[in-house]
């Protein structure tokens, strides 16, 4: 059945896969009147594009996205905003062998299971690639929230045993422009790169987790008793490919705290705005904003392409074998990861700033 | 907006809160032809009763469901199944008290804020109560499940610091019915029964984790790349009142582990059945089933109402001020949310055998 | 596959059906703030209900609303509203010999085949008492409609071969009350009501015109190019049981006319807003209502329960057979249609003037 | 709000418009393993270009459309399919002058007022050239009919005063291919010819009626009480730019006629078949298909393009003025409609296959 859409007024469906004619994404239902440019998709997408460092796969993919559909006069105009991504010619060839041996790690058993037509090359739409739709609506999303001054910003906060520090919310966004990792804490930020350069020649790959923070959101967001805002935020955040936990404010660490430590207090500040003291819950309270920073965590496994001998079946001879995944991939996914953690977030958000009516659905 | 629906094609939407007439669930999309009594609801019901150990709160709710629609003749006729639980009359003065100072940790502040006429009585739509709802919509999911003889079972793995041992997995359903705590680990469940007293005593509460089993699935349910699996689990496990964090298999573990570490290599049964060697996938790869075991975690954070005083505001005199909350309450509300995680997961894999066609949508 | 929900942001779910336990619907998006009390509701279902005229049935249905959620102190709380009525005794013996044979004219066939455990008796959830719920769901749409001034009336305009003149628009809903056909030509109401007699005595039913007026709407509501408000009105009316047509503005005529005689040409009025001249296009251009008023007609067919001996099958036995129904039915269902077309026209209304931004989602 | 996407389970999102970069359509529900060309969307796109007689438009749009996701060695591989047809390079002078002045019959007023920067040019995507995403989905959709040999065929009964008469089913589709009309009597396609020359020449317009038969669909498809098959085909045949009626059998004839004339008795077939001895109810009955044809008719407005100078205001000035239409525009836009009536009907007919579980939802 249908599942290639996420939201319910912000609708982003997207299509594509790794080997096809293209990849892209359809947003029904961003209002009209907002400035929108190829550049404020391109340089989102840019983020997530491999090929900018040692630490990531040397393929070089040079993803030019163009406007299909929505644009009026340089703003949109309340219809559908299609946005696509050509794929050039790849060799596919290397793919032929692994047709019929599925991968461990990798959705090649499952979705040819279900599918039965699976486009293997390159995981097909089970791919990274595919995330290419995810940027291109967090890409819009992100023009909704610009009007009411909110930020979404993604940073590596762990990669194998290397944890960052925490940093000042404000100096996140600075710090990760510095390094390839894209963690604010500089010295960890050498340290993991350090680690998955070591990881990388061994063949193998390693996990991380990536933290995304929402700034200055307003009360309000979020549509209990099933569409609460860290509900929606789960889902899509569980929906990136490698990603295996989330987690909001304090997360998994609350199974070890009281009440007294978890229950974050309200003031009033300065200027007459309630605030908690503390922010354990993350921003989310009864499934609903609460006006403090939005913080959800999530556990990124290591990619599963290693270069060790595995052991998986062949599902046409119906025996156990042996393969060996050639190619060039990323010993650590986590970097680029962040640009599709941020795109995730600002579509959910996004979504429900129109449902909370924090926005007009129609114009602005 | 709308919010209270969960599931595209076995859709559950749940009304009522916990001081109004009455809570429930309408469950449309339930193929007719399938057996369902009252007590298939009920039995379920009383699993998240509390009043029934010295660790639950020494409230006495007698829940009691009828079903007003959606049955002939003993079983289900394909329109949507209606099933509610009468409130009885609550003493809702203690409420009163609190009706302009939020509760830490509750949900008072924002859905005050949001929808302004707040029925704030004992929580309101953000009650614990409402998980009537989810537990009457999984007790008819739990019927769908039968027919393809999938098991839902969810267990209490962590209180505070204590972590209970692995248990075999057809064990663990025999082993919880044993103790208050649901855990099946004896010795941890005592433990954490002693843990949970002395917390209590000191008018404090304590969190914990629950682990949720759906034992048995087949290969296919899922449908990517947004409406994967594991995505539409996280939601629904998210969308419960005390959850910050949800896990898939090894969860967070992943961020410190190898890829040679984390991919589950394939291999055939004696019976020529592919499965895989470990399931650190948690039997979830590319967001659809691959037909192990699904294991889901989720963190439980401790109930927000303590006996300490605490900072609050006053949003009617808009002034800092401090509360002291009265009242009987869970001091770990983990053993009762085990029947909510067990009906929100079955409603996720109820809703995808329809959607991946493994049951006929109109009738058995 | 569930299809009992009509609306995107206004969500009415109905349930229940001729001989079950209770009927209701639950209203899920309705904002915050709007009085409601259950007289809102019982009104509305009166005009429904048979029993207040020779020309109806001499059932008598008492329908008695209850309001089991979403109310608080007088006052919508944000959360889904749930309204029942409970079926009384009835006795179905009657029906039982209809079991296996077909009616002519009603669903008895196509629920049986789809769904196997089809409730016969009455029709089911096929019967015509199933628009309780549509009125509930209609009686809370009205109160957001007021809230605009906008008011919905339905009216007969034709029985048979009587047809009504045209009649000032704020004199129809004066009108009508007078008479039980609810027809606003008081001229035309005696001959309808004479026909209608008259088809009675032969045993036999006859069909009908039912007119729909949307006035004061805004300019804007409507969400191409599908969910066009015309689109939308066309399918809730096309899901009464017994429509078969559906007209908006000059409807079928247009098929004779030229575009010189459709289109509606454009002036300012004295106080300077804009409105056509005439109303060819029934109030909606583009999908998009133009501030005009909303004309809406539906074709209503002749009850299909009629005392004539009728061919059918029997689908046990799997012969031919003839049938008589026996019971008391109403010849002309015209009358009480208005009162389904007026809620099933305000449900839509109410959805669009939340979908278009007319109405904050969350809060008055 | 969205508003752009049509089905439930088969769900067809359209974007483009008259002048922008290009129009389009994502299908995404498709399942996997159907066999699908570009020749297969052409054909049916041909059917509703232009310029193919002398009773059209003289625009040449030779409109070329092109895959982009969703097939894999020339079969679906049950990810989103999507097709586009890139706009040519248009004059878009002649709309200038139109920019602010509404033409009547146009959506021009309704959509600029709504979404306040409306790409006036051609109409936008308010234009007929939107069609072309219906077609396209229409065209995916008649492949999965094609499964269960499900024919829809649409042809023109009537334009202006001319009516056709009836013609066997069976004969319809080869005898609408003999004429530009479409029209199944070849005797009033001439005469109807005629008309539209007549009308042509004094730079008018004329409206007429398309039926749509449905051929050979099961017992069974249609989800009661709101997605009604009948409910479902009036939705999206009113969604189609100039319709301003919709008929479901007999249509607004019922209201004529008794319960004794528009039952449809039942009896067996030689082949054991239960067949209704007339049509009257158009093939469903209580909102679901008994087997019969089922027959849909719609009202078309006349092109509002004329050349007539029309009364209009100036939205900038805000004062009363003229407008004269130019430019070369259908006088009697019917046939080219029928393209369209089929495509919407195979949609809704496709999904609710998926819906009614006819076919398997993720591979055949």
């Amino acid at each position: 059945m249908s599942g290639n859409t996420i939201g319910k007024m912000f609708k982003v469906t997207t299509f594509g896969s790794s080997h096809g004619e293209a990849l892209g994404a359809v947003i029904d239902g961003c209002p009209a009147g907002i400035k929108l440019s190829v550049e404020d998709i391109q340089k989102e997408l840019d983020k997530r594009r491999p090929g900018k460092s040692k630490i990531t796969t040397l393929r070089d993919e040079k993803d030019q996205v163009q406007i299909l559909s929505g644009i009026f006069q340089g703003k949109t105009d309340g219809t559908p905003i299609t946005a696509v991504v050509y794929n050039r010619e790849f060799d596919s060839s290397t793919y032929e062998a692994l047709k019929n041996t599925p991968r461990p790690g990798h959705g090649d058993y499952t979705w040819k299971t279900k599918y039965s037509n699976y486009d293997y090359r390159g995981g097909g739409r089970g791919s990274g690639r595919v995330t290419i739709g995810h940027v291109i609506g967090g890409a819009i999303a992100k023009k909704l929230l610009e009007i009411l001054e909110i930020k979404v910003v993604s940073h590596v906060t762990q990669v194998g045993h290397v944890i960052a520090d925490k940093v000042d919310v404000n100096q996140i966004e600075f710090n990760i422009e510095d390094n390839p990792i894209r963690c604010a804490d500089p010295q960890a930020a050498r340290e993991m790169e350090e680690l998955i350069l070591e990881v990388k020649s061994k063949g193998d790959s390693i996990g991380g987790v990536v933290e995304t923070l929402v700034l200055n959101p307003p009360v309000g967001l979020g549509e209990p008793v099933f569409d609460k805002l860290d509900a929606d935020l789960a889902k899509v955040m569980m929906a990136i490919g490698s990603v295996k936990g989330v987690e909001i404010g304090a997360g998994f660490e609350v199974a070890h705290l009281t009440g007294h430590q978890t229950n974050d207090e309200y003031q009033y500040t300065m200027e007459g705005e309630i605030r908690t003291i503390t922010n354990q819950s993350g921003g989310i309270l009864g499934g609903i904003s609460n006006g403090m920073p939005i913080v959800v965590r999530i556990a990124v496994k290591p990619t599963p392409s290693i270069s060790h001998v595995q052991k998986t079946v062949n599902i046409n001879s119906m025996e156990d074998v042996e393969i060996e995944i050639r190619g060039r991939h990323d010993p650590c996914i986590c970097p680029r990861v962040t640009a599709v953690a941020e795109a995730s977030a600002a579509m959910v958000v996004a979504d429900h700033l129109l449902r909370s009516g924090f926005i007009h659905p129609s114009k602005m």
